[in-house]
């Protein structure tokens, strides 16, 4: 059996409370906090009376306990920390991650936030206590890429990483491209879908690509990389003119998120790509090569977001964790 | 250090080799065999000399000494069997892997035989003997396919698997799209280049593909499954006509194998499918779909084939065992 805690209620935190429920996973949930209430019942919490409070617009929990309150006392062996990105200073994420590695919890996160901005620390902090720390969910949503290169690449020396790691940009790109649409109106498309903010800036600049290629650089590829280290064009200046263009040579544009380590080189910018390449994937499909030295090339491909989706990947990790340290326990 | 033992120093086992040597990994070869001469040595073989002499049309080791002594002797934490398939019986490597395994020995191969054949009983001897048994290689050859399923997708069911698992057949089945060749002229050009063995019913009816399939079955959806089972079309008998058929309609045609595990289907056949399709990856390459239930449906393409990429992925197996049970040793 194992306890978990769970920082975020939202549509992520939500996915995952229904995947444990549906799955019957030998998990027990003794922590639950968002940012209005919480829960501490090392008994087990009933997920499924807290989802039906929540999606009746109720309060999760009670409002006197605090995320921080469900970090420090709750009886946990792994925090899901799931709570909305913040790429400025990672809190309150951060705080949390590192006080329950200082408990020595194993920490499974969705947040892109902390792992891009202190990734090293927590990683060394997570050795000191002797846990894990795992964060599939940050890159890529449902793709176990991080997976995928840490375990079945492992030997490999990768000498290139290159994709699609934003849908609301492909989305975006794969409209215009079928139908002549303006980016505004693409754009707007994707909006009422859901697929876009209201405002945009963080995915059609190519905030949210570059974040996870510094996320690649510092977990996977052995680099020291910042945000401002990504040379970053997005796609809002794009015209349904140079679609045409592309797409009279057979080809089509998508924005593109590139790593080569040994080069140093970071890049997030619109490519000219030929259609019948794997990386042309269509709506908000995620899509990225890994170029190896003995595996060749490698094209992983699906949904890079979704609540469901995101769950999969926690889910991933927290079995991962329990098959490897929480046995028995 | 982590010490193994070889059986095979054919294209694979030699690509295992050259790949130790190049990345300095820490792992001594104490045992080293081919169907003509073997070498035990606890101190560690000399790799670089045994590569030479093989390559110099050589023998790799002493004629006295059978693949069954550097089993049954050689002081090894893992044997690496990468003997070529036999789907007959499984042997010798079945027996081989057998005895490993009551050794208590952990057991990596690239071998299909003795997995398609005969894994549940495998499977049940490392279990009791507290072993590794891994099999990555066995499937579409650099893809960290069984990985992903097995560690990154843990908690998803798996509702349909489907794809491309035959690089000969996909080769000669873009040849005939792209350049109008008949079934014999693309055979004959896949011989020439390596692609295709002078009797290529194994490929071309399907048979290698089946296996794959049974191998999935078996060892990660839970079926137990035989290759009769497997309702089985190969592509030797698809005209020109057809290909230029599905060109009409932007189509072309692809081998595809499938499991859909809830209905006990397991099929390999020519499908037409859509050109933009991600399973349509062209030459030698493989391509895999996994329908999930919370990850949706994920792809992943990569070489199926070759003795770097498969040394690849033995390779990958060798590092899993290491990080959990060799260190320190």
């Amino acid at each position: 059996m194992m306890r978990i805690a769970i920082l975020g209620f939202g549509s992520v935190g939500r996915g995952i409370a229904r995947a444990i429920l549906a799955k019957n996973l030998d998990i027990t949930v003794t922590g639950l906090a968002d940012s209005k209430s919480g829960i501490i019942d090392a008994g087990g919490i009933d997920l499924a009376a807290a989802l039906a409070r929540k999606e009746n617009g109720g309060a999760c929990g009670n409002a006197g306990v605090s995320p921080a309150d469900v970090v420090a006392k709750a009886d946990y062996d792994v925090l899901v920390e799931v709570t909305p990105t913040n790429v400025e200073d990672g809190e309150p994420a951060l705080g949390h991650i590192r006080a329950a590695l200082r408990r020595r919890k194993h920490v499974v996160t969705s947040n892109k936030g902390p792992i891009a901005l202190a990734y090293p620390e927590l990683r060394a902090l997570a050795e000191e206590s002797g846990v894990f720390l795992k964060y599939e969910a940050t890159v890529c949503g449902a793709i176990p890429l991080i997976h995928a290169m840490q375990e079945g690449l492992a030997g490999n020396t990768i000498s290139r990483l290159y994709g699609v790691f934003n849908g609301t940009c492909n989305y975006i790109l794969t409209r215009m491209a079928a139908e002549g649409l303006t980016y505004d109106q693409a754009l707007a498309e994707a909006r009422e879908l859901g697929y876009a903010e209201a405002d945009p800036t963080y995915d059609v600049e190519g905030i949210d690509a570059a974040i996870k290629l510094v996320i690649l650089a510092n977990t996977v590829l052995d680099m020291r990389t910042v945000l401002d280290d990504v040379e970053r064009t997005g796609i809002s200046l794009l015209t349904p003119d140079a679609l045409q263009l592309a797409e009279d040579q057979d080809c089509t544009i998508r924005l593109i998120g590139e790593i080569v380590p040994e080069a140093g080189v970071l890049r997030v910018s619109p490519r000219i790509i030929e259609k019948d390449h794997p990386l042309v994937v269509e709506g908000t499909l995620n899509a990225v090569t890994v170029g190896t030295d003995l595996a060749g090339d490698l094209t992983f491909i699906g949904k890079g977001a979704g609540s469901t989706e995101t769950a999969s990947a926690v889910i991933g990790d927290l079995l991962y964790i329990q098959s490897r340290h929480v046995q028995g326990s």
